[in-house]
Formats: C-alpha cells, sequence, structure tokens
C-alpha cells in the first residue's frame, strides 16, 4: 500500500487516535448517547457473527449447551461468594426502581452469570448422572468503567461466557485448558492471530477464581492484548451456593466449577494487530465481505454483465461477495474497501472481456495481479489460504521479534519501555510484580506454558527464581 | 397416545397447570431467584435457536443487518416521543446507580429500543442514498410485569426487534407487510402453526405506532395469542429525534419507520398449539432432536452396534439424533422423549438385526410402524413432511372449527366465553370495542386482511358497520 487512506491518522503519528478513526470509518461502531456503551453497527456485528458460528460450532462439538439466564443478578445472590462482589462491586450499574415501586433487594445488571449459573445448578444437579454440566451463554454483560474504548474496555460489550460443574477437580482443570485451546485454534485457523497461553498470576486471575489461564496477543504498538480467559473455581462457588452432587461411591460431594469467555474484544486485536494506515485489513475467514467487485468502466458494453456473473458464481461457490454497482468512482470504491480491509478487491474492466481476465487486488500486501477467470473459484480459494497464512505469519514474526530476555530489573524496564513483552525469570512474590508495575506501569501477562529458565535469580529482589513470566504494558 | 404421562397434569383437567408441567418437565425453562425472570434451559433455548435460524436467513434475504444497540436508554432520550413513554413507562425497570455513584440521567433497561434506532438514524442518514436502513437486532427486553409465566409474559424475554427507515411511506408500509408475511410464513413452513393476520385496532396498537399489524394464533384452549407484530411509524419518531434526508428532489425530508419483532412468545404458541396430555409436541423442522433412538434389549449382541451406525447415518444424512445409550428401561426412555415432544422414535432391537428393520414411533398421532432400514434416510425425510403436514394441518382445523360469526352482542359473548374467535360487523368506535371486553374480558385481535361482510350493522351499537373484526379473549 503506498497511498495513505488521508482520511486517519496514521498509526505511527498516533496509535490511539488511528484505532479510533478505523473503528469510526470502517464503520464498525458508533457512540451512543449513554457513555461508554457503544453501537455495534451491521459492519462490526457482522465479525462478531462470523466469531460467533466459528466458537458456536466448537463448544457444541465438545458437548456445551447453550442457554440463557437473567440480565440481573440480585444483589444478596451476588454477595454469596465474598472474593467475586468485592472484585466486582466497584464496576456494577445497579436498578431499584421496578414498575415505579423502590425494589428491596436491588438487582445488579450483570457483569458476569457465575452466580445465576452456580444457583441453578444447585437446582438441578443431584447425582453424579447429572455430570458434567457443560453450559454456555452468548450474551452483553455490564460493566460500568471510568474510561471506555471501543471493543477493548466498554460499559457494555458481548461476550459468551461457558459454566461448567464437575464430578472430579482433575476433569474441571482439563475443562479450563481444553477451552483455552479452542480459543487458541480459533486465533489460527480464523482471526490469523498467534496468542502466548499461560497461566495469570494471583494478582491479576479472577475474582473468585483458583487459577485463571489466558490468550495474550501483542498489538502493532507493542502492547499486549488480554484476549480471552479461563477459569478454575474448585468448590468454593459450589460450597458458598450449596451445590452437592451423590457420587458413585455414595458420598455427597461439591462438583469442581470452571468458566471462561471470549469478548468483542476480539474485534479490537484484529483490529491492532493487522490494520495499516489505509485502515482495517481483515484475515478472509473472519471477513463479512470476502470479495469486494469494482467494476472499471462500467458503462460500456458487457461490464457489468460480467461483474454480476462473477458475483453469481462466486457466491454461489460460497464466498462473501459485495458487487458495488454504485455511481461512484473506482477510486472511490478503492478506498472504501480498504478502508473496511476486504480482503480481496477484483477488478473487472472492458480489456478483461476478451481477455477473459480479471485483476485481483490483495488487502493485506497491496499487491495486484491478472487472473484468468477459468477455475476463479479455485484460484480465490488458495489466495484465501494464502493471505490467511502471510498475515498469521506476519504477526507471529512481530510477536517473535518483540519477546525479550530481561536479565536486570534495568533490561526488564527497557524492553517493556520500548514495547513488547520482556520475560523474567520470577521469585513469585508478589511485592517483585508489584515493583515493576510500578516502576514501568507494565503488568505480568502471563506464566506461560512453555517454561524455559535462562536464570536464577529474580532480577526484582535476587532470590531464586521459580518461574518465567511475561510482563507487558497492556490494554 | 393411548397411555397418560403420570407426571403432568392433563389438559382438559386444568390447562394452566397442564402449561406449566410442560414448561417444567420438558426442561424448557425453570424460575430464578428473581421474580419473572426465567432461566432459558438447553432445550428450550435450542428450540429459540432454530427459530434464529430460520428468521435470521429470511431477514438477511430480505436485505437486513443485524447490529447491538445499548441495553438501557436515558430517560430523557425515552420522553422524546409522548405516546412511546406513556406506554411503557409503568413497565421499566431502572437503573440509577453505577460504580457507587448516583446516575442523574437514570437508565431504563431496555423495554424496546425504537428510541436508540432513531438517535443513532439521525446520525448516519443525510441523504436518499442512505435509505433504506434495514437493521435488526437480537436481545433481550425487560418489561416489569406483575403477574408473569413462562414466555407468555415474562419480566424479560428474548426477541428480535426490526427497526427500518424509508424514503417514502409507501415503502415503510410495504416493508411492515412483507415481515408480516415471512413471520406468516415461518409459522407455515417451520412452527406448523397457521396464523390470522390482520391490523390492530386503534386501542390495541403498539404505544407511538400509527398503525400496527399482527400474526394471531389459537391455542388448544381457545384463547388467542399475539404472536408477532410489524408497526408503521409514519415520520413521528423521525421528527421527534430530528432524522432527516436530502431527497432526489432537492428538499429535506423525514423517512418512514416501521419496527417488527417476535418473541419467546412463539415456545408458547408451540407447546399450546401442539402439547398433549403426554406432552410436548414439535413439529420435526423446529425440533432439536429430530430422531430419539431406543436401543431394545440393548446388551443383546449387535444391538447397540446397529444403533450407532443408524445414528451415524442418519447425522450424516443431516438429521439431528439423540442415541438414548442410558441404563435406564425403554420406558422410562420412551416417556422421556415423548415428554419432549420428539417427532420420532426409532427402536432397534435384537429381531430387526435379522430382518434389516426398525420401528419408527411417530409423536404427532402415537402410531408405530415397522420400516426397512435400506432408504431410511428418505423415508424419514419423508415422515418429517408428512407429519409437519398433519400438524400443520390439525392447527389449521382447530382454527377454522373455532371462529364463529356473532351477530347479536349475546352471540359474541358465547363465542368468545365457550373459546375461539368471534367474527363481528364493528362499527369502528372504540365505545363498542370496550363494551366487549367489559362483558366478556375478550378483546379485538384484528381487522383480518380477509374482509367479507355479513351483516351492516355493529351488533353493539346498531350503527352502520365498517370492518369485520375478530374478537377473543387472549394471553
Amino acid at each position: 500500500m503506498d497511498i495513505k487512506n488521508k482520511s486517519i491518522t496514521s498509526r505511527d503519528e498516533d496509535f490511539a487516535q488511528w484505532y479510533t478513526d478505523v473503528c469510526k470509518k470502517a464503520e464498525l461502531m458508533d457512540y451512543s448517547s449513554v457513555k461508554g456503551f457503544i453501537i455495534y453497527r451491521p459492519y462490526g456485528y457482522a465479525i462478531w457473527e462470523q466469531i460467533q458460528n466459528y466458537l458456536d460450532k466448537e463448544f457444541k462439538k465438545t458437548g456445551h449447551e447453550n442457554v440463557y439466564m437473567p440480565t440481573v443478578i440480585p444483589e444478596s445472590l451476588m454477595q454469596k461468594e465474598k472474593d467475586h462482589v468485592e472484585g466486582f462491586a466497584p464496576e456494577c450499574l445497579i436498578a431499584d426502581i421496578g414498575g415505579g415501586q423502590p425494589i428491596q433487594d436491588k438487582l445488579i445488571i450483570r457483569p458476569t452469570s457465575e452466580c445465576l449459573f452456580t444457583e441453578h445448578y444447585a437446582k438441578i444437579i443431584n447425582s453424579y448422572r447429572d455430570l458434567p454440566k457443560l453450559y454456555n451463554q452468548w450474551c452483553s454483560v455490564v460493566r460500568w468503567e471510568k474510561t471506555t474504548r471501543p471493543f477493548l474496555r466498554g460499559a457494555e460489550f458481548l461476550w459468551q461466557e461457558g459454566h461448567t460443574m464437575h464430578a472430579t477437580e482433575q476433569e474441571a482443570r482439563q475443562e479450563t485448558l481444553r477451552m483455552l485451546e479452542i480459543y487458541d485454534k480459533c486465533g489460527k485457523d480464523l482471526l490469523a492471530i498467534p496468542f502466548v497461553k499461560g497461566r495469570k498470576t494471583e494478582k491479576e486471575k479472577f475474582a473468585g477464581a483458583l487459577e485463571t489461564y489466558s490468550i495474550e496477543a501483542l498489538m502493532h504498538d507493542g502492547k499486549a492484548l488480554q484476549s480471552g480467559t479461563t477459569h478454575y473455581f474448585g468448590d468454593g462457588f459450589a460450597k458458598a451456593f450449596g451445590v452437592q452432587f451423590l457420587d458413585k461411591d455414595g458420598k455427597i460431594k461439591n462438583p469442581h466449577q470452571t468458566s471462561w469467555g471470549v469478548s468483542t474484544r476480539l474485534l479490537g486485536a484484529i483490529i491492532m494487530v493487522h490494520g495499516d494506515d489505509n485502515g482495517l485489513v481483515l484475515p478472509p475467514f473472519v471477513a463479512p465481505i470476502q470479495i469486494a467487485i469494482v467494476p472499471i468502466k462500467m458503462n460500456e458494453p458487457g461490464v457489468l454483465q460480467k461483474a454480476r456473473e462473477l458475483q453469481k458464481n462466486l457466491e454461489s461457490a460460497g464466498f462473501r461477495v459485495k458487487l458495488d454497482d454504485s455511481d461512484k468512482t473506482p477510486g472511490w470504491k478503492f478506498s472504501e474497501y480498504e478502508m473496511k480491509g476486504v480482503p480481496i478487491r477484483i477488478e473487472v474492466g472492458p480489456k478483461d472481456l476478451a481477455a477473459n481476465t480479471c485483476m485481483i487486488a490483495k488487502r493485506n500486501d497491496g499487491t495486484k495481479e491478472r487472473y484468468s477467470l477459468d477455475n476463479l473459484e479455485e484460484t480465490i480459494g488458495k489466495l484465501f489460504k494464502q493471505i490467511h497464512q502471510e498475515m498469521y505469519n506476519a504477526a507471529l514474526n512481530n510477536l517473535l521479534n518483540n519477546i525479550h530476555e530481561g536479565h536486570t530489573l534495568e533490561e526488564v524496564e527497557q524492553i517493556v519501555n520500548k514495547g513488547g513483552y520482556a520475560k523474567m525469570m520470577w521469585c513469585g512474590k508478589q511485592s517483585c510484580e508489584d515493583k515493576i508495575k510500578e516502576l514501568t506501569n507494565a503488568t505480568a501477562r502471563c506464566i506461560p506454558f512453555d517454561q524455559i529458565s535462562f536464570q536464577d535469580t529474580c532480577p526484582v529482589c535476587g532470590d531464586k527464581s521459580k518461574y518465567l513470566v511475561l510482563f507487558a504494558k497492556a490494554y
């Protein structure tokens, strides 16, 4: 791409402004009159629908069932698990007037639904035969955040929340890892985003969880984005809510619980991993419009007819196609579909008619090449696989080039201040974690599953090191 | 079905109790700890997913796009259209505490989203080129109802709400009729439910609409159920919210607006139109489980293997199949899948192995017949079409047998008190409509599109009759 799209700020000039520009100009979202609550516009919502389709199939393949729980949680119910309520209390939106009358037990607009699921499970789980229960919910949640950014941090966002109950600790722990793998696979197959998988530190784990795992992505500006989490709760919620079952051995036990979720944050990840100075760049399999057809010299005989024939054939082959036959100029259309990140643009003009060809422009690297119309479906199928792989590799290179070992506290500081992940051998004490945050504002992103020791002592305190941890500034 | 399922009340004994029993025993829903808010359990939610799949495809085929608007509406915004806010004010759930602080402009948990859509449209519509805008949203809405019943009237329900803007009145009016046709087609193709289509009276129309159209279904107990509505708003909201566009003729105009929706009420319709004393009866194309396979003498050699082979083949053919190989008795399994309304049960036992057959039981009429396993996929494909048609016809007969002409006020009273629709030639005055409601509690369901006059005067006041209206008691 040599021509910068004039209507947006460049990435290097002001990354935050570039991000907001893309969100708005690609028509992914708009602001509403309620502070922090955004409108998911058709193009943004359609990307979310693609993610939903992918994940919903994976969830169902692994035996999960969808349910829908109330949108409100009584304050008294939320208070049953102490750590959990403490974690969420500062962010709650609370309703206390219904039909003009005050409501005694105030209602929290759901920030997450552990309490509702666990209460329901207490009613429907009695025997080991009732386990596992593998439920998932697609919905929105509300968190009263002070500073908000589209898709990254909002007063309301769309997500899925899985909540499961298992007879044994082992099975529940396996579930948290199984779901993390599904999220990771979604990155590889659909979003063209490589994630670092790992466990959260005690400081960073979810309110009420015994362990939290996450997938972490690296944005173009060197900041990390937590893109999905899975939690193992042990039997803490189950005890607090009285969930019990009669096991095979005749004993009454509390089941072991997990929850896991990804949200419309993934749209933020797509934008900031792949986007460029001309706007959004979408990986082909998640793109709501995969192919934009732009007729050139549309009024010359046969051009529009050929464009429509192409559209029909490509749609029949299962591609998502937009033919733009509006009276705008080809140049305007090129910018428009570049801004919207459409992976492939097909130009077809008078010269192509006789030659039985079309011009194909790839959005990810801006290259253009003329192809025969024979076997075009096959050509495009191959191109999509190629584009997906190119985008994944570019993101992977960016990730690998921006993970550096920090042997001293100064090195850790330098790395995270420059942008990217600092690998550090950590003693495991929260005081050392706090110290780094205090100095740099970077946080422990995760204790990655791939643990390779490169140093015996913690560079903060000098004590014996226990874990390899990744620190980074994060959204 | 000759054996009544003992665990539920019979329809004729106590229809309301039968309904609640089916909702609970078929595991469609459960009550939550928040009064009026139900839990949509996996089996109930899966039926809703089938309806969503069907309608979402129809909406997209007709050019509609999905969006997601905030879950809350500022009170000040809701007050912009006077009739609308008056209609909804008594049912609002209101939040006024966010992050521990009072909220100045209180937030209404959305009961419907006309205000949010219209405000957004004011920002994005400028020219005739921006029209039409055809948006739809899948979400839940909250209405603080005093008396609630699962799926029929609840504090929260799931629905879709379409909101569209058009350059001309004619086009907007066409949209309300087009969407009503799609709802009607969903009844015919998917739910096996015949609807009466018509226009609502002034008294019964939606708050803020100029005209409301509805589809009305007749339940087994003779009560009507409004199952979907479409509304024409004129430019009332557009004016109140300042939505304007520059038309082709160079003039500034307000666009014309519609909205339309169906909800999880449709689950109530399915239950009460098709259900029987053994529980739910699902039409095949909306059933989450279309075929239940119950192996007979499961431990005899080859039986379970054959059952699994059947499952695999039928799933490959695209059917939704459940093989129950649990250690429960066949009798228990029969009751279970009858209660859940699974359209076809396949029994396969030792005798079938040699004969290459299986027993197929149809849920809708309780008949059983032995079929060859050769071409079983084809056999079942045909059976599903046949079952769907039988169920539709039964519902249509019930509808047609329960519409009667009321020539006098007494006749109208008798008809609606007995159950079913009273056809009446009406003068058009609300006082006459009120009088019937006062006497019988029946309401004007609609002014049906099929208008055939059978009487010159209104039986209530004796004035000249204008419309054929259907009255009925309704949910």
